[in-house]
């Protein structure tokens, strides 16, 4: 089954194949806000019905949450699992949005069209790249190249509490060959790219008490123990001046990065003072002696993300608190053991306190990193395909976050992950105003269609 | 003029000098909240009907706040100028009152009888026994014994605004020999105290800036510096292991304490468990080799009163934020100079910030310390009368707080003051159900009868 025409009908279609993606994003599948739980219902059904006119069966299937929708197409070559998500973040503040985001447009902009509103990167505009090409595919062809199972999640953005349990339950049925996941970017508006390793994440939130009161810091000071005191006592000592984190064995299962890998880093012409720069920073603040492409894709990191205790409003309050706290989280990498560093870490906590003090931890959960083995041939296949459809050659990257899914396949299927996606880093997912290029549509569902033609090869 | 029959008077006249006290009780006069503004001016016109009834001359006295209502008494003698608020606290929640704050009861409890209701202690109660002394001195006698200034300020629970500009205003007319406060507590219910020592304090909040936006972890962290680490590690620095402050000179100007007063406060039987138990604490956080009546009266401090930064909801967020925030205060004594140590504060701080961070400061004011110097014979006379109408010897004590009154005086007017005062650690001062003992009450219009006797010698 040759290609040409399959592109050729992509480009021909493409008026179409926006206008169904605006047809889709016109629905607020909020996953968090149970007030749109309907809308979810909806999207799902859309979903389904979309798939069904190109002739794959499919359908939704209930969760105790949000729907999945699965569908099933094709009866040979190799089996691959394509993933992504209908639901969207929610909108607020709905005041920064310069159009409602519900009802999308396609915008002229300096940069070129843009497709506008809620969803219409993450995850709709994406996933519908793939389905896209699909369509094309049977449209011209009158079947898809290889067998294709559909797998949609309606709970990606309010942390997926069904996906675990479906995927361990329908395990037979969603096994493949390999899993297409298309929920991540490219590495620059000429570069696309395949991710193949993402960092895996461990969140702590810890309190600690010293009096069991708040305290006057007039009758106390000076006698009484502070848990501000000791709380940033403790969070001081987690890096040493190198920029090292220093729990015991915190680095037992961090790899150094293939010499290959590095060297297709060096070649994407990564400017650290451009990225740094945009955020006003200039100094790379991670382990010296690592890149700063290294920094964020391949090396673990420990973060405070939020912090407080005691008095915070306008004016002053000379208060001595009883309680101090952190939310701390760890990005991880390689085979690092996310429940080996969170008692490491509970240790070192446990070890500094000082007498008087206690702590309580609370778990705000652990996902291992994940590295995808390339040797697999259809990681290179895919990425020969990529490079033919952009000006750039693909380049196997890093993720600095986590995107449990991947990890998900892996364990709980046993399938390696192709994460591929043409998101940019303008896009403003999560935030108001998100946007898609048209060309990272249209290119995209060029670049599933080829990625299909060779992978069935 | 002999002093027993004015005691005489004064047991005679309790229960009606408890009806006076409960009808300033219930004017609800809270300065912080603009809308008891009329109900200050009332309360100021309460106490200037009240010493005329008693044939004080005085007057209520305008400022851009509440007024100050002063009177004049006496034309030979020692001149004494008596400090007292009469201004209370808000009553939030008045949920938790068991009774309406501003309509208040004489209750019989276990420990005996109190005044229960907004202002008792703080500071309506005790402003009423030295003005309850000087009725009784003028109905047995005719006379005071020598001259004495009343001085009620309006605004003492509300920051002060207009008090420095007022002494300084009227500082020929403010002046006298000594000044006297009744603001402070009995040592413990058998043993009143003076007292001679205040730390002073000084308030700084700070705020470090990293990148100029808040980031996502998954994306920068490991690159990009996070202002709450930074912020950790300074105040992680600002103590040594021994509980001593690291600034550079903070300890200049810190006297040690005069063996005899150290004496003093050994034979209090001031029990350091039982304070530190009462808040669920068992070990002296402060400065090795120091006693806790030392660390909390007589060592400086410096406490985090604050923090706050990146993410602090339910559940996680993955924030690497711009800024991070800390308010600081220290406890200041003897001759440390505040200006230096902000300055010794700001310096230190700066020195550790790491490329790409800045810092603001904002100044939350400073007073310093106070030392009252007890070699004028006042202060032995007052504490000889003291001993006299309780079961144990007065003692000088320190105050960990600061009563910045005690400091105008010595700047402004050049007076050495007199912190005189019969309230109890557990009269809920500030708090919900505020109360005086009747006992406190009785005897602290008997303390200062028998001052005034002694002072006129």
């Amino acid at each position: 089954m040759s290609l040409e025409p399959v592109l050729e009908r992509i480009d021909h279609d493409l008026s179409q194949a926006t206008d169904r993606l605006m047809e889709l994003l016109r629905i607020p599948s909020i996953s968090t806000d149970p007030a749109y739980k309907d809308q979810c219902e909806e999207a799902a059904n859309w979903l389904v019905a979309d798939l069904d006119s190109m002739g794959i069966a499919a359908s939704k299937r209930a969760t105790p949450g949000h729907p999945m929708v699965v569908g099933h197409a094709g009866d040979s070559g190799p089996h691959l699992v394509f993933y992504g998500h209908y639901d969207v973040q929610p909108v607020d503040p709905v005041s920064l949005w310069e159009k409602d985001p519900f009802d999308p447009v396609v915008e002229d902009t300096e940069q070129g069209k843009v497709i506008r509103g809620r969803g219409a990167s993450d995850d709709k505009g994406q996933l519908m790249t793939f389905v896209e090409a699909c369509r094309a595919w049977k449209a011209v062809h009158g079947v898809l190249p290889g067998r294709i199972t559909f797998f949609f999640e309606g709970e990606e953005e309010s942390g997926s509490p069904s996906l675990v349990p479906f995927m361990e339950k329908n395990a037979r049925e969603l096994s493949g060959d390999i899993a297409l996941i298309c929920d991540t970017g490219l590495f620059d508006e000429n570069t696309p790219a395949i991710t193949t390793m993402l960092r895996g994440l461990l969140g702590e939130q810890l309190t600690v008490t010293g009096p069991d009161k708040d305290l006057h810091s007039g009758t106390y000071g000076g006698a009484a123990i502070n848990p501000i005191r000791v709380l940033t006592r403790i969070i001081a000592g987690l890096h040493d001046i190198e920029g090292r984190i220093t729990l015991p064995g915190f680095y037992d299962g961090v790899p150094e990065i293939d010499p290959g890998i590095l060297k297709q880093w060096q070649a994407l012409g990564f400017d650290p003072n451009a990225f740094l720069g945009e955020v006003d920073l200039s100094e790379p603040a991670g382990e010296k002696g690592r890149s700063v492409l290294e920094m964020i894709w391949a090396r673990p990191t420990c973060e405070v993300n939020g912090i407080w205790g005691g008095y915070q409003g306008n004016g002053f309050k000379t208060v001595l608190p009883s309680k101090a706290h952190a939310k701390i989280s760890f990005r991880l990498v390689g085979r690092q053991d996310p429940v080996k560093i969170r008692e490491a870490f509970r240790s070192h906590v446990r070890a500094q306190l000082p007498p008087d003090c206690s702590v309580e931890f609370k778990d705000h959960g652990t996902d291992a990193a994940s590295q995808m083995s390339i040797s697999d041939p259809a990681f290179e296949k895919a990425r020969n395909a990529l490079s033919q459809e952009w000006p750039n050659e693909a380049a196997y990257i890093g993720s600095g976050g986590s995107i449990p899914i991947a990890g998900h396949f892996k364990n709980i299927l046993n399938m390696d992950a192709m994460l591929i996606g043409f998101a940019r880093d303008d896009d403003l997912i999560h935030s108001p105003n998100e946007k898609y290029d048209l060309r990272s549509f249209h290119k995209g569902i060029r670049s599933w269609a080829r990625i299909l033609a060779t992978l069935n090869n």
